[in-house]
């Protein structure tokens, strides 16, 4: 991957996601039972569900999101040279998301829709054991299309990102397939994760296809690469996953992470947290570190380190999107 | 006041405020600096200046705000029986607004305009120094005026709290005005609070006649007081206070506060935070804290050592309404 450094393009990644707001807020163990979620997880509501548990939840506080938002803001934030596709609605919390990611640095043309669904929202309840689980409504996310995606913007960029939540809808999922094309013919890097463990169940099929023929660079949790390959153990899905792919990251939350790349494999130690208040964004942040010391030329147990340094600030406050700039993020990790 | 308690009235304390959304955003002194800002002010500004503002402004994190609604939906979440009147629009912004400020326990029966002015907005910087910097946009704040105060709900209430701030609209002015008379009429007390020291010097002579004449309660902070009498030190401007009111509350920040009631005065110490992030909302919280424990009959020391615990509470945060609920922070306060 070291081709990647000093490429002259004009980005080191361009992401493609769900633009999402996140309404977070703490509730009780109890409220996520007596309401039927699934905890841990992401599910996708509609606009009546959604209503019906935001009237349910505790006083919240709205912050920009979505996975790969989340990701290429905090990439811009520490530096890097970033952009993103996805669609909102010209209302407030639209407005809210464009202000929020331009202003972490990053390059956001996608036109707002002027009709149809409002903006993305994501209701994340956060439980006593910081852990985060979310009921999307999609709103003006299902309006992202091959359209979208501007084939100068992906030439131009050294990596493209995507979600795997973009798999839940058919025309989000042809505007990946359509920049994987244009970064294959432009010899760029395509960059996958899986997003959840539940949505690679629902394409699991598909994702096998992608990642064998298409990704080069693979991000995933535990619970996402064991479902992917439906194996019963870590080892055994690490060994498919080194046949399948040029680079894998495989995240363990406090369990460090590894890194996977042709024969070699790299055991990369978590870094403590100041606290753990909220694990939303800790992938996001985890592959936004890797990502930006990627594209700078490091070699992988540092962009590793420098990820776990990312994931590692954002677990201590609440919501995906770092209260502080990142700027000096990856001068302090690499010492 | 010691009457106050078990009254049997439908509301502990009832707020008439502006119903504002607060965006918060960490900033450098430079930022603010640059942008002329009147650092620790809040400053009421236009539309155009506020998506100016908003555009030079970091990524942000809208969490609901409005210094009277705080105080509220802090005497909600601590337990209090509490309402609230106030203005939004039919926007995503003001379904935020009300959300929260139900889901906090508060009754919350304003109707929400269905057209002019957006919800209001207030753009919050805040320092390295946890001092907030507040520029307002008080959008459908505007069309508050005497009909939004309902009379049976004033009567309803043990106390009805005030923003200084609404003296900045004649309307809002004009609500307050018919509410002060109610509560005469009722028996029941009237509290107000200062607000900012602009504002004070904006109405000094309206907020002296009112202090003097109507006000059973009065909040302020150092500033504040100061500005109310001209006065060039604390102690000329507690007596004045004390002359003219019957309880006063007087806030210092990290020095504490002091309580004026007739002859007697009660020094309070400050609760020392677990960490002071943002300022934003310490005297809302201080605010919210004495009056529940006053309304439940408490003696006036304790309800200065609940309220000082409120406040501690809040300047460990972001933004001014509680992340977790409130309701043992009475008996934690009184041990």
């Amino acid at each position: 991957m070291a081709e990647l450094a000093g490429t002259g393009r004009r980005f080191e990644v361009l992401g493609i996601g769900n633009a999402i707001v996140d309404v977070v807020a703490n509730v009780t163990d109890t409220l996520v039972a007596d309401l039927g979620l699934e905890k841990g997880a992401m599910t996708l509501v509609d606009e009546s569900r959604s209503e019906e548990l935001y009237a349910k939840m505790p006083p919240g506080r709205e912050v920009s999101g979505g996975s790969c938002g989340n990701t290429i803001a905090a990439v811009a934030s520490m530096g890097g040279r970033a952009a993103y596709i996805g669609r909102v609605r010209d209302d407030q919390l639209g407005k809210v998301f464009a202000h929020d990611i331009r202003a972490a640095g990053v390059t956001f043309e996608s036109r707002p829709g002027t009709d149809g669904p409002a903006t993305a929202r994501c209701l994340v309840f956060v439980t006593d054991d910081a852990q985060r689980t979310m009921q999307t409504y999609l709103g003006a996310c299902v309006e992202l299309g091959p359209d979208d995606v501007d084939p100068d913007m992906v030439r131009d960029a050294s990596i493209t990102y995507l979600e795997g939540y973009l798999w839940d809808r058919p025309e989000a999922k042809a505007a990946c397939r359509k920049a994987a094309d244009i970064c294959r013919d432009a010899g760029t890097s395509l960059s996958l994760t899986l997003s959840d463990a539940f949505c690679v169940d629902r394409w699991r099929d598909e994702f096998r296809e992608l990642v064998r023929n298409e990704v080069d660079i693979l991000f995933a949790n535990e619970s996402e690469i064991l479902s992917l390959y439906q194996a019963t153990g870590f080892d055994e899905a690490l060994a498919q996953v080194r046949a399948d792919v040029g680079l894998a990251v495989l995240t363990r939350g406090a369990a460090g992470s590894v890194i996977v790349q042709g024969e070699e494999t790299f055991g990369i130690a978590p870094v403590a947290p100041a606290r753990v208040l909220d694990t939303t964004g800790a992938g996001d942040l985890y592959a936004a570190g890797f990502l930006h010391a990627l594209s700078l030329g490091h070699e992988l147990p540092v962009c590793g380190q420098v990820a776990s340094k990312a994931a590692s600030i954002i677990i201590a406050q609440y919501g995906a999107r770092a209260e502080q700039p990142l700027d000096r993020l990856l001068a302090e990790a690499i010492g």
